[in-house]
């Protein structure tokens, strides 16, 4: 979930200065419409890694909007007066009137995952923690409250050079105590209750965006950006503004805007956050990693003994194993799942091919295909594309309706933690080639006899989307990859050292499974 | 919550017989044309006490309907093979296609009912059981699922009477086993664990319909009815059925349903729930209970010491008291709260009369006002009418849209758990008269120079709304009578009965919440 956040995004201090001004403009344009009309209040929540800006961020809002109609409220450890109530007591007293934007620190959401974090709640406790916060924010989003939740991160190294960085300015040493240091090397822990977090109470009356948290400039401009967004969407009909669909809060998200809003329509757009330089999880990928042939055979020999003997042992211990590979059409799917079946004992593999759905399958829910396809216990089951055809090429192409879609991420890690929580080892795999790549080979195909078959007009036609599934691909990286199931993005312009990676993640995986 | 379900509703053999055919009519026709549309799945779950009827409704229901159209699943203790997938993988196998319906028995309530009671899970467990089965539903209903949930229910009582006469006759002996007298031991933990699922897991996509299930006729057909209802309303247009607001399925419960289409329409109702005699859960009240003046003086006296020792520990303990009172214009609110107020340190004490918000609290969320009045440790509050306006005045004078309205019962029942969790004492008070006391009342408070502020045109008038009222109470009561917080129904027709159990169930509370 968090590769998202740790793309190294920033903004130059002079595209800084040339997108504020408007954004600023807009903002207080906003601010006075919403106190207008007082309709509705807004709450606007910040949380996440410390060191990422989660104060800076609420200043900054205070800075460039009105201060008389913000509500700023940060939440220390409760007073006497405060344990002697409920605990949301002190929540609801606070609460932002109609017309005005409250800015929350550090509020409800630290309780439940301090307590998880410090193992003061088990797991189903922080369960039941993030349902009371569930009820909290639909009683308050029934009620017409527009309510966003900000995570700021920054990756472990990144927030250890920061600290460093304020210890040295005697100006910020204040900033990192040993609280912080200690927090730091728990870090793990907060990104996987975070993960958690995010996952269950991003709903669509109250959405988390995550924010990457390195550079000023650019959290600033996405926050205000999203919150600007959001306000305009919901006080409506403003010609002037590129408002997508206005019924889904969704639509601020800034990578669904971006896909929205991207290659067909090409429009400029005012305050908008669809920068020209698309950043996505595919973007830095080292894709000149390769293999020799020698290296490649050595290699291969190696892992498919080692996964042969894994195999063994899981079947004895009952443990399935369920691969999933997606990737780019001509991606080598194929080969690489060629390359583990080989080492496997066929009576042990089901490859389940997914194309369009029978008859009997569009009859059902669009998991139940999946579903039944689960197998016994000890069993290899392999997917050749999956259910997330769904946010995919449904997405892409159409199939799929607007809320199909973004309710199937929710889905798919519902499902998908079910698999993990019965014990079945789950592993996605996404095969990732440039598009020169791809354009390589699917001429090669084109002009190899034997090949010929496997490229269609089909082919061509997902093509010329590439930008589309690009954004799809990083979206679902987003929303998808837990530590429970983690994508995998193999690099794989070259061949062998694809199959190789492949071979060698399953067999890393099952083995700390069968230990 | 379950006494709306013991009221001894029945329905004789000739009614049955007269409304019976053309229900049956209307079900099949709705199961044809669900078949000819085949746009959505109905799957009907049912669960509940055991004696009360489930698989008797089901075979009715199999004998009713298309049985080819129709499947019906009961699931046991998991097989070896349904072991090796994940829990829900049996659930999802067996789901209904489009266009049929699926009759579900002890189907995914099971395991979380009986982990629950059993004590193989604790609170948090438990409700991150319910949460896996939300998300299940949840699931299916947004992909348009049409999901009814009946819980059928017998009181303790009436449940050993329902096996001992099982066991007497030679034909359905079989049917009582030494689990079922097992569990009959545990109605308590059993009822327990099924208000919260029943709370937690009524949503507008999956709802729950208390059923009781004393008399085979009655149950039969209010679980046909509300099933053709809810199937009509899905299928949408047909011009002959009453049909309600289609836009929620909550518009199919039978109470709800009776209050919509009661008296000012009084509209004859093909197949409809509105019987003539709307039996709620005032009607079987005992209104003759009274004290005489001498006993009144003595009782009152001793439980207003008993009040005084026992609220002086309360405060010693840092344990607050919030108490509730609701009832009829002139139901002798007033008089009870004085006669506890009378007992109490008045520096302790707040009374909080509920009247017409304020501007601030009008630019606030309803419940805002409830918990800024919220009071510090040790105290006692007291509202005088309260958040139950929502969803009674506000509900019948539509000061609330229906939406509004039916989901406070839930907004309810969070805040109420979260005072309770807290260590708050709380108690909630009905003050029933009849409606003819209610007459006198109000004359004599007409023709009291010192009284007659109190009467008001708008007193008149909500009398002329008695009815509607009484359905408000009843679905109040079904709905947010929980055993965390009952609800506790007060005759009131002698002030003198009703101000001394006020009292003194205040002091029994009180007593077990400081020992």
């Amino acid at each position: 979930m968090f590769e998202t956040a740790e793309l190294g995004q920033k903004v130059s201090k002079k595209e800084f200065k040339e997108r504020m001004p408007a954004l600023r403009e807009a903002l207080l344009t906003a601010q006075r419409r919403l106190r207008e009309k007082a309709e509705f209040p807004v709450i606007v929540l910040f949380a996440g890694v410390d060191g990422a800006g989660k104060s800076e961020t609420v200043n900054v809002l205070n800075e460039w909007m009105d201060p008389r109609w913000l509500v700023t409220r940060a939440f220390g450890p409760p007073s006497q007066e405060e344990q002697e109530r409920p605990e949301y007591w002190r929540f609801w007293r606070d609460l932002p009137s109609k017309g005005r934007i409250g800015l929350f620190l550090s509020a409800w959401y630290s309780n439940p995952l301090l307590r998880r974090v410090y193992r003061k709640s088990d797991v189903a406790e922080f369960v039941q923690d993030l349902e009371e916060v569930l009820d909290f924010e639909k009683t308050l989003a029934d009620d017409g409250a527009l309510i966003l939740k900000f995570w700021m991160h920054l990756g472990e190294k990144d927030q250890k050079k920061r600290f460093k960085a304020f210890e040295k300015d005697p100006l910020q040493a204040w900033r990192v105590t040993k609280r912080d240091w200690k927090h730091w090397k728990m870090y793990g822990k907060f990104v996987s209750a975070a993960e958690r977090i995010i996952s269950r109470t991003s709903t669509s009356d109250a959405p988390w965006f995550l924010i990457e948290g390195l550079d000023p400039h650019y959290r600033s401009l996405q926050v205000g950006e999203i919150l600007l967004r959001a306000m305009q969407i919901r006080l409506g009909g403003n010609a002037a503004d590129a408002a997508p669909k206005p019924d889904t809060i969704q639509a601020v998200a800034p990578s669904v805007a971006k896909a929205e809003s991207m290659p067909t329509a090409g429009t400029s757009n005012k305050g908008g956050s669809a920068s020209a330089k698309t950043v996505t999880i595919l973007t830095n990928k080292d894709m000149s990693q390769k293999l020799s042939r020698k290296e490649y055979q050595r290699s291969l020999a190696k892992y498919q003994g080692q996964l042969n003997v894994l195999h063994r042992k899981a079947r004895d211990l009952k443990l399935s194993t369920v691969l999933v590979f997606e990737g780019w059409d001509a991606g080598g799917k194929g080969g690489a799942i060629r390359r583990i079946t080989a080492a496997l004992d066929a009576r042990d593999v089901q490859i389940i091919p997914i194309a369009a759905p029978t008859d009997e399958e569009r009859a059902q829910h669009y998991l139940w295909r999946f579903w039944r396809h689960l197998s016994r216990a000890g069993r290899v089951t392999i997917f050749d594309r999956s259910w997330y055809g769904r946010v995919m090429v449904e997405r892409v192409e159409g199939f799929a309706t607007a809320d199909q879609w973004r309710r199937a991420y929710t889905e798919i890690n519902t499902f998908e933690r079910q698999l993990v929580e019965h014990g079945i080892l789950l592993l996605k795999f996404w095969l990732h080639i440039s598009k020169d790549e791809q354009l390589r080979r699917f001429e090669e195909r084109k002009n190899t006899p034997f090949k010929s078959w496997k490229i269609t007009d089909e082919d061509w036609r997902n093509r010329e989307r590439w930008d589309q599934y690009e954004i799809a691909v990083h979206d679902m990286v987003e929303r998808t990859s837990t530590q429970l199931a983690p994508w995998i993005v193999v690099e794989g312009n070259d061949k062998r050292f694809a199959r190789v990676k492949v071979i060698r993640s399953l067999c890393d995986k099952l083995s700390q499974a069968v230990k």
